[in-house]
């Protein structure tokens, strides 16, 4: 294509409403553009991307044998109130009304539709296992639309569902998901960590993975082994036993009885370190959680953070909250900042496990402005309910190899499937005839890829000082032809035929036709990144061009001929 | 792909949502399935078609030069009240508010947000023409949804918008689209003409054209000429002005003067043609309009229908609709039924071509239960303004080549383009800075496709009772091959050998691997409609196999070498 009359704007300046890397080099480069928050145009160079990302997420999901449909943006509320979405979904679910004054959603997710679909159409095991999918654009009403693709109100997923008639077939394309996934993922050229995760609002029942791409602007932080490969997000990552092997053991029998201290207005972790002069994982960290409407005091180490999650599975619970002031002081009979597990009645308590390693500590007192020390847990307080309710910290054990050390990476979530199981095949009566002709809920799976984040991504990944270092793979060209000086006949007869014969190969030229100075020539084409740079300048009298590697700088002059077979032997034997 | 896997649901019976061929058999051959009116969910088979169709436009426009983009579905209000579209678009365009109770539509076009999105990044006119396109799913709020892809409320569009600095430049691209529309409807095996039409609610200043499909069931009526290649939509096709040559004529003097006659109760054309016995075309049949608030009488031949569009277009008219009765009483004297031309004050009068070309005939006497015999325009009334005020009828002299008759067909418009000129970059404020650096209004055209009503369209056309005739340029998969008997291990050797050996070859084959019955295979062979079928049956053995064109039914036995040459000659040879 010719750079002089295409719309690739690029900026010299960084624009003011760009936080991160990624999107400040979609902008610089001329890749989108954002018409209202988290809502963007595709400038013809980065719908180029787009495609060459949807196409590696379609063959390779073709590869896996899943089929390929399109449901439609617009579904009725109905759907949505058989699944009880329509209520909790929130604020972030775009409803509107047609002219009849229905309801109807912009999906965000299509296992209502899909469910609803493979429902009529397919009621024998002889037709299962079955895997289908659709590349389209959705719709998410974030509360705060960001990081240009990374979080946006429209944007291009690709999601799967996958019905079956026992959860081993279920297995089995949940295998094959993660391996596609895997592929997908390696061949957009990022660097990924499948994690274990927690299924958030789409829910089910079994396993579930998200595909992190390691990025320091990532939301999420990811638990990793710096031995082994375990991975998982912080708020799902197991916190190894070994912390807790004195767990077993007797009580410390060195420390004397405990004994009041007086702590003036010394409510934080922070201020008692300070204050007292300790460790912070002497102290037992007492926080008071509503669960299911009933009081539940949680102690961790002084250096730990309690891990909602991980409490809410434990009691199985629908609701959990932090107790507000007044409900501490009626539980504790002292003001927040001074609760402690000695002596505390009127509710449940559960300890985590690295407390239960602690010989000796301190605790609040349940009486404001006091703090207790020499309190040894299971002497002074009951270790009854010892669980890991704890998130992991980086240097912690890891929970897998039982060897490495966990260490802590910032990743966007590129990719989730999951093992649903019944969710939605159950409320919308998803059912099949197995081989008795008996009626069975199907049992699904669901796979989805954010196609237009990971574009996002790869930029977090792939760039320099200069601008975007594109993978070959999902370059929008992969060479960019520059005649230094389009005044001068030889120069563009030269660039001219280049550009002919490489097209004729298959290849993806773009040409800079500019007459513009070199300089900012140079300039735009390192920010727009194309894998190979061929100069067509003063040389090209005597049959000679620049031939430059955009991610390793290498360059050297080369003959057309050789310069040609160089572009071929990298750009097609890849 | 393999039928038995696929979710490729045929019916036997007409679904009774279906009135019209087409939707029939998107539905019968398991193509589409609604969800709710006008939505629709593309199952793999009409995806896969979709997707042709999708690429074929795409091809032609790339070669056209155009640049494709992706602006989003989600626009902002602000943008639609700028052009005044938001106010004049009606209940068909999609409405809804985000969290933030800020107002959106769902995009049904987007010239808004293209405008405003060149007018940020091109202001020279060395950056001009462009043109550039999306393919998009667009949303309107039909008040009737039906005949499936036809007329939904979700549909497939291609919508391209060119930019130019001149309106010779916009004529070039115009014609540029016209050839590029014609090579497209061409590729999709259409029959379709391009059609004069009027601009409707996207509006404009210059030409247009429908490319219409010809079918029964299309909702337009188009005009075309049985000679040259004229063809205009009913409401926009001019009557040719032979009938007129008796215009210039002196009046009949030949007839005696008017004279009342008795018609009590003889209001209608109809009633009259009954009552006196006279043709139709002897009549002046004279309405009154009422146009910008001022009476306007219209006389045309009792045969001939008035158009209001060119009696609008003739006052350059806001407003215009059929004056009420009390109007007609108050400015003729009698009531509805009996107004005439003769003696008429308190109005302007209009008088069709036509009925300046009868020599002498019947009108309404502005009196209750009478009319006037021996009327002569020109004599009894004045030819004053005389203009194309009817729709052209069948039979009519074609108005281009002025030899061919007009004949009506009906027509789905499923491509339409316009010369806009500044509607929209006026109000939008889209300027470039010429060679004088002084900035001007950008000049634009636009050019929509139908891309998924395509699909409908040649259904419509390309069909016969066993189902749908595929054209090969956008079936689905090439061939179909059928294996008679799955349990026959030499049938379904000599099948697989076969399906692997084309799929090699780049042809798309479906293979029916479904234990089934021999006629429930070849039943939905023929419904599906692939335009190559080959069956492996009993002679699977001896190596031969029949091979069967859909289109013709020509069907032949040959051995598998010359079935394999016979189909990469018609598939690949195309």
């Amino acid at each position: 294509m010719r750079q002089n009359r295409m719309i690739l704007p690029t900026l010299r300046e960084v624009p003011k409403e760009a936080e991160v890397t990624s999107h400040k080099l979609m902008l610089r480069a001329g890749l989108v553009r954002q018409l209202v928050a988290g809502v963007y145009t595709y400038l013809p160079l980065g719908l180029r991307v787009l495609k060459k990302i949807e196409n590696i997420v379609r063959e390779e999901m073709n590869k896996s044998g899943a089929q390929e449909l399109q449901m439609s943006v617009l579904q009725p509320a109905e759907l949505w109130h058989e699944t009880g979405r329509w209520d909790d979904y929130g604020p972030e679910l775009v409803r509107l009304k047609d002219r009849h004054s229905r309801d109807f959603v912009l999906g965000p997710t299509h296992e209502e539709v899909i469910t609803s679909l493979i429902k009529q159409e397919i009621n024998s095991y002889k037709k299962l296992p079955i895997n289908v999918y659709q590349i389209q654009t959705k719709f998410r009403d974030e509360r705060r639309p960001r990081f240009g693709l990374m979080r946006g109100r429209e944007f291009l997923m690709k999601d799967a569902y996958s019905f079956h008639t026992s959860y081993e077939s279920l297995s089995e394309t949940y295998d094959e998901m993660y391996k596609t996934y895997n592929a997908i993922f390696n061949r957009v050229g990022l660097k990924f960590r499948p994690v274990q995760a927690n299924a958030g609002a789409i829910g089910g029942s079994g396993r579930n993975h998200e595909f992190m791409v390691l990025a320091d602007v990532g939301e999420d932080t990811i638990a990793i082994c710096d031995h082994c490969d375990y991975a998982a997000n912080l708020e799902q990552a197991e916190a190894h036993g070994a912390e807790v092997a004195a767990a077993g053991a007797a009580p410390s029998t060195e420390a004397p009885a405990f004994e009041k201290i007086h702590t003036p207005n010394t409510k934080t972790i922070d201020q008692l370190v300070s204050t007292l002069g300790l460790e912070a994982q002497t102290f037992f960290k007492t926080l008071l959680y509503v669960v299911d409407d009933k009081p539940v005091a949680v102690v961790v180490r002084g250096d730990h953070e309690v891990n909602e999650l991980k409490l809410k599975d434990l009691f199985d619970a629908k609701t959990l909250e932090l107790a507000d002031d007044a409900t501490i002081e009626r539980v504790t009979g002292a003001p927040t900042g001074f609760i402690g597990p000695v002596g505390l009645k009127n509710t449940a308590l559960v300890v985590d496990k690295a407390v239960a390693g602690v010989q000796v500590g301190v605790a609040g007192a349940n009486e404001r402005d006091y703090h207790l020390q020499n309190v040894v847990p299971g002497r002074d307080f009951a270790l009854e309910r010892v669980a890991d309710i704890r998130n992991v910290v980086e240097g912690d054990t890891c929970p897998s190899c039982k060897e490495g050390k966990i260490e802590f990476y910032r990743g966007i979530e590129c990719g989730h499937i999951f093992e649903l199981g019944t969710k939605y095949s159950v409320p919308i009566n998803a059912t099949f005839l197995d081989e008795n002709q008996k009626a069975q809920t199907m049992i699904m799976g669901c796979y989805g890829i954010g196609v237009s984040r990971i574009m996002s991504a790869v930029l977090e990944q792939s760039h320099d000082d200069n601008g975007i270092v594109w993978p070959l793979s999902i370059a929008p060209f992969q060479v960019h032809l520059i005649p230094v000086n389009v005044k001068d006949e030889t120069q563009v007869k030269v660039a001219e035929q280049l550009y002919t014969r490489l097209q004729q190969q298959g290849i993806e030229v773009l040409m800079d036709d500019r007459d513009e100075r070199a300089g900012v020539k140079f300039k735009d084409s390192d920010l727009i990144g194309l894998p190979v740079r061929v100069t067509v300048g003063k040389m090209a009298g005597d049959g000679i061009v620049e031939f430059k590697v955009r991610q390793t700088g290498e360059s050297k002059e080369l003959t057309l001929e050789q310069a040609f077979e160089e572009i071929t032997g990298l750009v097609l034997g890849q």
